[in-house]
C-alpha cells in the first residue's frame, strides 16, 4: 500500500468546494431561499443537468460557454452522448421544461429552481466554471399581469435580507423605455443603442458616445439624449419626469413609462433606497422586453450582478408554437457567497450539526447510552453517542473540537442520575433526557 | 416569430425529470433523509461534479463510465478542460476531499453527501446517466471503531422506515468470514472465489460452481463448502454456528465472525427481519475489507441493490500517506424513488407550496390583499395574492386547479370583515388575518 503512487489532490480552479462549518452556511442560506421562494407560493422544479445541443443552442448566443459531455471510453462510432451538453443557466432548461410539459402543467406557473450550472470559461481567478444559481420565474398563456414584475423584486429583497451580506441595490429599468426613446429620437436599429448603452459601467460616457457616433451612425444630439436618458436614476416615480424633460415622446416610451411607474410605485414601501431606477440598466440579452433587473453590492459594483433578470415576451417560443411570456429573476448564490467566503466576510458555521454527545463511561454502559441517544433524538436533539469506551476528558474534547455544544452522561450505574454539562459555561447538572430542553 | 424554427423537446434517455407535484414528494423525501443523517451528528459535504481524470481514475476500475467534459468550442490546442470527468460516485470525491483537507477536519469525521453523480452508460431503458446518491461515511485515523458498522445500518432503517416505499431487507455480511473461510480451505486466490460468489443471484449455484472448478480451480469438496457458505442465511448471530458448523477453522474467518456477530448483536433490537446476515453478500468492489452492506427490495430483488456499502482500510490511500480507514452506505434515491414513480406506487404531492390565495375582488383593493398577505406569510403560511382583478369564481378555480387549500377574502370595504374559505370542505367563514389557523 504504501508503494502505491499518490495522486496529491489539487483544487480545480473555476469549482469552488467548502469546508463543513462553511458548507452548514451554505446549507443555511439555501433553506432560506428555498423558504422565501415557497412562502410567495413557488413550486419546486429541478431539470436534468443535461440539455440536447440543439436545445441549449436553440438561442444561438452562448456557443462557447456550453460543456458538452463525451463518454471515455465509448464505442467506435457511438455518438449517441455527443449531442448533449451541461446546462449554462436555469432559464433554457425551464423554457424547454415548460414546452415539454405544456398540457400537465397549471398556468400561471409559478417555480423556483436551485440548481448548479455550467459555462466552460477559461480557467481563471473569480471565473467560476460551476456555480449555483437561484432562480423564479412566473410564464403564462399569452400575458403575464404586471404585478408580477412588481413582486420577483420584493421576494429578491426580502429573502436578500434575511442573509448577513453587505449593502447591494435592485436596479430596475424598463426595455420599453430604452427603446420607445431611440424610436422617438427616428433612430433606425435601437438594438445597436442598447447594446452600447450596456457597456457604459465598463467604458464610460466617452466611449459610449464615440461607439453610438461612429459606429451606430447617431447625430451627436441623438446620442446626447441617448447618455442624458442613462444617466436618469432615482427611487422613485420622479424619475419619469425626468425622462419626460427630455422631450422625446412614442407610444413605446410611453407604454415603458407606465409600467416602470407601476412597478415602483408598488414597491415604494420597501426602505428608501432598496430599489432603484437606473435607466442605465439594458442587460444584454435580446430576449428581454419590457421590465430588467440587475443587483450589484453598492460598494463593489464592479464585481457585477449578484442577481439579473426581467420579462421575456416568449421564452419558450423555439420549443412550442404557443405565446408563452414569463418574467424571472435570477440569484448568483456562488457569486454573492464565494466572494464573501474568500474576503472572510462568512461566519463559519458548525463544524457539525450535533446537539448532544452522549458519553460512554465504559462498554458495560453503551446499550444505556444508546438508549439514551435514542430518547433524545425522538426529542428532536440532534445526538451523537462516542464511538468506544475512552476517558471522560478524551469523550469531552471531541465534542469540545467538534463545536458540540452539550456531552450527556448516563448513570454510571442503574437508577443513578443523568447529567448533562454544557461546554459553554462548564456548568454540569442532573437532568432526565425525557424531559431536558436547552437552557 | 411564427416563423422560428420549433425544436420540439423530448426526454433524454436514463436523465429523469418530474412534473412538480412529483418533485414535492421527491424534496420531502430528500429533507426527510438529510434530517435523519443529521440526527446522528453527520455533518454535509458536497463536493464539485468533476474531479480530475487522475483522480477520477485512481482506482482504475470504471472507466468506461465517466463521463469527460470539453468545451464546445474550446482553442486550438487548449486542453485545459480535457482531463475533466463528471464523479461516477461519491465515495472517490469524499476520499480525495478528506486527503486534500486532512489537516482542516476532525476526526473521526461524520460527513453526509447527497448529490447527482453521473455514468457514462449506453442508453438503455431503466439505466440511469444522471441520479441522486444520499451517502454517510465516517472515516477515521488508522482505526474505525467497530460501532459505527452498526450505527450505519441503524441510520439507514429509521431513514428508509419513514419512506413510503415496499418492503426492504438490510443483507449484511462481513469479507473477512468469507475470505477466512476460503484461506481455511487452503484456497490460493479468495479474491477469485469471492468474484464467483458475486455472481450466484445472477447465474445460479451451478453456474458458480463451474466457476469455482474450471476457472478458479477448486476441488468440487472445496467448491462445495464455499457454496454452503453462501447459503447461510439469518437474522440472528445462528447464523454463526451455521459457520462453525462447516468445520473450516482460519483466524481471519474467527475475527470476521467477531465482527459480524457483533454488529447483528447490536442490531438485535430492530424489528425482525429487517436487518439479515446473508453470506452469499460479496459487493464486487476490492475495496471492501471488513462489513459490507446491500439492501434490496423483498418483492424484486433483481431489481438490484437500493443501498450498498461497507468497511475499507484506506480508500484515501491513492491521494495521502495516511491510513484513513472508514466505513459507509448509500442510499440510491433515484433508484429507488424513479422505480416507484415508473410503477405509480408515489402518490402525487402537491402541485405548489401555497396555503392561502389571497382574492383580489377588485384593483382598488389590491394594496389590502397585499397587507393581507404579508401578514399572513409573517405567521408562516405560504401565501399567494391573485394576480389580477378578475370574477371571484375564477380566482377560487385557479386555487382549486392547484391545490390551494384555502382561499382569503379581505373586506370588500374598509372595515368590514375578513373571510376565508376551505376549498375541502366549502364551507366559508369570518377570520382575522392576524389570529387565523388552520382548522
Amino acid at each position: 500500500m504504501s508503494e502505491q503512487r499518490i495522486v496529491r489532490p489539487t483544487p480545480i480552479s473555476g469549482f469552488p468546494e467548502w469546508l463543513p462549518q462553511i458548507r452548514s452556511v451554505e446549507q443555511r442560506w439555501l433553506d432560506h431561499i428555498r423558504a422565501g421562494f415557497e412562502r410567495y407560493g413557488f413550486a419546486s422544479v429541478e431539470t436534468p443537468s443535461v440539455e440536447a445541443l440543439d436545445v441549449l443552442m436553440a438561442k444561438g448566443e452562448t456557443s462557447q460557454e456550453v460543456y458538452t459531455l463525451h463518454r471515455l471510453q465509448a464505442d467506435a462510432g457511438d455518438d449517441s452522448d455527443a449531442r448533449l451538453g451541461l446546462h449554462f443557466d436555469l432559464t433554457v432548461p425551464f423554457a424547454r421544461y415548460v414546452a415539454q410539459h405544456f398540457n400537465e402543467l397549471v398556468f400561471p406557473f409559478k417555480r423556483y429552481q436551485v440548481q448548479r450550472v455550467w459555462r466552460g470559461e477559461r480557467p481563471q481567478e473569480g471565473r467560476f466554471r460551476e456555480f449555483t444559481q437561484c432562480d423564479i420565474d412566473v410564464i403564462n398563456v399569452d400575458q403575464v399581469p404586471l404585478h408580477f414584475d412588481a413582486e420577483l423584486p420584493r421576494i429578491v429583497h426580502e429573502v436578500l435580507s434575511g442573509l448577513d451580506i453587505p449593502a447591494w441595490t435592485l436596479n430596475i429599468n424598463n426595455r420599453k423605455v430604452l427603446q420607445g426613446c431611440y424610436e422617438g429620437l427616428g433612430i433606425g436599429d435601437p438594438l445597436a443603442v442598447i447594446r452600447a448603452v450596456d457597456k457604459l459601467h465598463k467604458i464610460g460616457a466617452d466611449g459610449v458616445r464615440a461607439i453610438l457616433v461612429e459606429q451606430v451612425g447617431l447625430s451627436d444630439e441623438q446620442a446626447g439624449v441617448c447618455l442624458d436618458l442613462s444617466g436618469i436614476r432615482g427611487s422613485d416615480t420622479s424619475v419619469l419626469d425626468q425622462v419626460a424633460k427630455l422631450g422625446v415622446r412614442s407610444e413605446l416610451l410611453s407604454e415603458g413609462l407606465d409600467e416602470l411607474g407601476f412597478v415602483l410605485d408598488s414597491l415604494s414601501d420597501l426602505p428608501a433606497g432598496s430599489v432603484v431606477a437606473d435607466l442605465s440598466i439594458a442587460r444584454g440579452l435580446d430576449y428581454y422586453t419590457g421590465t430588467v433587473y440587475e443587483a450589484t453590492f453598492d460598494d463593489d459594483p464592479g464585481y457585477g450582478s449578484i442577481c439579473a433578470g426581467g420579462r421575456y415576451e416568449n421564452l419558450a417560443g423555439q420549443f412550442i408554437r404557443r405565446s408563452l411570456p414569463g418574467v424571472g429573476i435570477s440569484i448568483g448564490l456562488t457569486r454573492i457567497f464565494a466572494k464573501l467566503v474568500a474576503e472572510g466576510r462568512i461566519d463559519a458555521g458548525r463544524l457539525c450539526p450535533t446537539d448532544v454527545l452522549v458519553a460512554v463511561p465504559g462498554d458495560a454502559r453503551r446499550a444505556d447510552a444508546l438508549r439514551t441517544a435514542a430518547l433524545l433524538r425522538e426529542r428532536g436533539f440532534n445526538t451523537e453517542v462516542y464511538h468506544q469506551a475512552a476517558k471522560i476528558g478524551k469523550q469531552i474534547q471531541y465534542a469540545s473540537r467538534k463545536g458540540i455544544p452539550f456531552v450527556w452522561f448516563p448513570p454510571f450505574e442503574d437508577g443513578g442520575p443523568h447529567e448533562v454539562k454544557d461546554l459553554a459555561t462548564g456548568e454540569q447538572t442532573e437532568a432526565d433526557p425525557a424531559s431536558w430542553t436547552r437552557a
